[in-house]
């Protein structure tokens, strides 16, 4: 069975860049743009024009410069956005207008003060608009997650019928289970007329630390395409990491579904935004945390000494690192201690290993990590020194 | 129909303390344990009392201070391992002793070199042993997340011949998708003769991201306990984050799965494992991050505004955090820096917001973020600051 595609949508330069204090200016954010496209991203949301003549000017210099990834600009349902997005993105090769409005109950009542038919009324001109300036037009139902899945069906089909080319299902408010999301992407491609016109986008939010499992169940459920930032950036708890997303479809082969992504580039990428940003990623982040790769306790060091697939289940070179590392720690095993020695010159032999562990363990009790340096100092200040180094 | 408990397993002192360079002395440890124990944590696990003389120390002191929670000590499937946990843990009100042994094949052949029959020899032999010691005896069969279900069900049950009263099922290298470790406790709930005896256990890692949804999908089939850490810290990429298992259940009635946590204490506990560690917190993060509740752009800012269920689902209140920020950034609206004007004291009509407004984008620009005294210095640079202020 051949593997079926999934578009990667980037949106690091939009929704991603919605993070407090984090603002980037058009000369840093055409670097990530070309990046990207490197990369093999699909499509690059590059900003959200309207927004401001910075965001326009980004988008612009972006839809200029990307050779492969098709560029989308944000709007709102309304055409004076659609207008100026369609004007920033006029150079792009691959031009993608990316418009919407809110379709939950909650939304249409308290944000729009309006009703479901004339929702579904503006939904049909935005995106007929949009269709007068390009051929791919991309529409959100914002709240989707918390969206009637019957009304959603009409606003779909509302959608496919103005013209639209993908269906962007965003759980906004990261409310979704994974369970529930699939079962909405499920329900929509059985019920949405004419779905074969589109194709369906999971834009999924992680406030409850659920983002990837729910993007993962979306296209598992015939999605066929995921947003996502570089380590899962964004407003509040941020939106699904592309780099988890490229990794599980990658290490689950069994589900037939592939990404275009070099995941050779992901840590590069990920290493780009953060300095870029200044958002520090913390050191236990999947895939690109400084830790995702180091073994400090002793029973996983000795299984990983002994075969790496004991514990790891991706080779960090896949990802572009060099090598997983093991780090000595009071929760070290005497496998790891010897593993270092050797790397530093010392072959031990058990015995030795012995008495040398005793040393170290009194020695990592005061300390965080034990380095090269110390492992010198606590061999060379044991009884079996001249021992050890005249074997 | 009543909710049914999730029992609340954390391992923040022993698996989360396997963060290379992130050591904990015991006065730290025994500082944390407190207040795990006053949140309602149900377990606390508070190391591996063979691993060094420190972490006996540490266990030992927890046992002793601990007033509500079971104190539990890790062990490997070692008789030496199994009596030096009893001893540190003599004085807990109520002792668990935490054995185990890796029962995958790669771990059978790689770390033991040895077979199915001579593991299941040991698997029996460690929790008789433990059981001479203390009556609660859980049992973790390392790296069940690739472990042949049929061979672990058999692993499961003599352990519960054994006296096991809590079986791990832990997915130790993080690879399970949802659906397939869901798959895995469903089968073990219907396949494992005297299950009734005990409980299963989900203990998942993040290194694919998905540490939460397996563990969540793990207790929607049977399971009755999730082992976690503060802030999901932990050897790789970290533990299954007690926070976001908390509020997915809290936040999903629907489930009828509740916990004994008391959520208020959430972002506390946070801050207290994050400084006492060092391990800085992604601005990210889900529930506890800086940025959790921060909004940014003008569109969500406008919606929390008017409502603050549009975009938020979590009221910060209830994670002990004292209320959502309205960031101003460029991506900011008019409603938001109305707002912020507001709660300095500026009155804005909607002529003179529309001029501000001007001049506010322009300095965002340039900026990553607008506060309080710059939103003062352009309104008085304004033409129209004398109008404001005389109004």
């Amino acid at each position: 069975m051949s593997n079926t595609k999934i578009e990667i949508f980037d949106t690091t330069l939009r929704d991603g860049e919605q993070v407090p204090g984090c603002k980037l200016d058009t000369k840093q954010k055409v670097i990530i743009a070309e990046q990207l496209d490197i990369s093999g991203v699909d499509i690059i949301e590059a900003g959200f024009p309207v927004s401001s003549p910075g965001d326009f000017k980004s988008v612009e210099a972006i839809a200029k410069k990307v050779k492969n990834a098709t560029v989308c600009g944000l709007t709102r349902a309304v055409e004076n956005d659609i207008k100026i997005a369609a004007e920033a993105l006029k150079h792009a090769k691959k031009p993608r207008i990316h418009t919407g409005i809110g379709t939950s109950d909650s939304h249409i009542k308290f944000k729009f003060n309006s009703n479901r038919e004339q929702i579904i009324k503006r939904v049909f001109q935005a995106v007929s608009y949009a269709k007068k300036f390009v051929e791919d037009v991309e529409f959100y139902a914002e709240d989707a997650g918390r969206t009637d899945n019957h009304y959603l069906a009409r606003v779909c089909e509302t959608a496919i019928k103005a013209g639209a080319t993908v269906l962007n299902i965003p759980d906004t408010t990261g409310y979704c289970l994974p369970s529930e999301y699939g079962a909405k992407i499920k329900y929509l491609m059985e019920h949405v007329k004419g779905i074969e016109k589109a194709i369906l986008s999971c834009h999924c939010h992680n406030d409850l630390g659920l983002a990837t499992a729910n993007s993962i169940q979306g296209v598992i459920n015939g999605a066929r395409q995921i947003e996502c930032t570089i380590n899962g950036i964004g407003e509040r708890a941020g939106n699904t990491a592309l780099e988890e997303v490229v990794m599980v479809l990658k290490q689950h082969q069994g589900l037939n579904l592939e990404t275009n992504i070099n995941a050779e580039m992901l840590y590069g990428l990920s290493q780009l935004v953060s300095e870029s940003m200044g958002i520090y990623t913390q050191p236990n982040k999947a895939i690109v945390g400084a830790n995702a790769f180091a073994h400090s306790s002793g029973i996983h060091q000795d299984g990983v000494i002994k075969n790496r697939e004991t514990y790891e289940i991706i080779n960090p070179e896949d990802i572009g690192l060099k090598g997983s590392q093991i780090v000595l720690t009071a929760r070290s095993g005497r496998a790891a201690l010897a593993y270092r020695a050797k790397n530093i010159g010392y072959e031990l032999t058990k015995l030795q290993l012995d008495t040398i562990y005793a040393r170290f363990l009194t020695f990592a009790d005061e300390r965080k990590e034990i380095n090269d340096s110390d492992i010198h100092q606590i061999i060379e200040a044991s009884s079996i020194y001249q021992q050890i180094i005249s074997a």
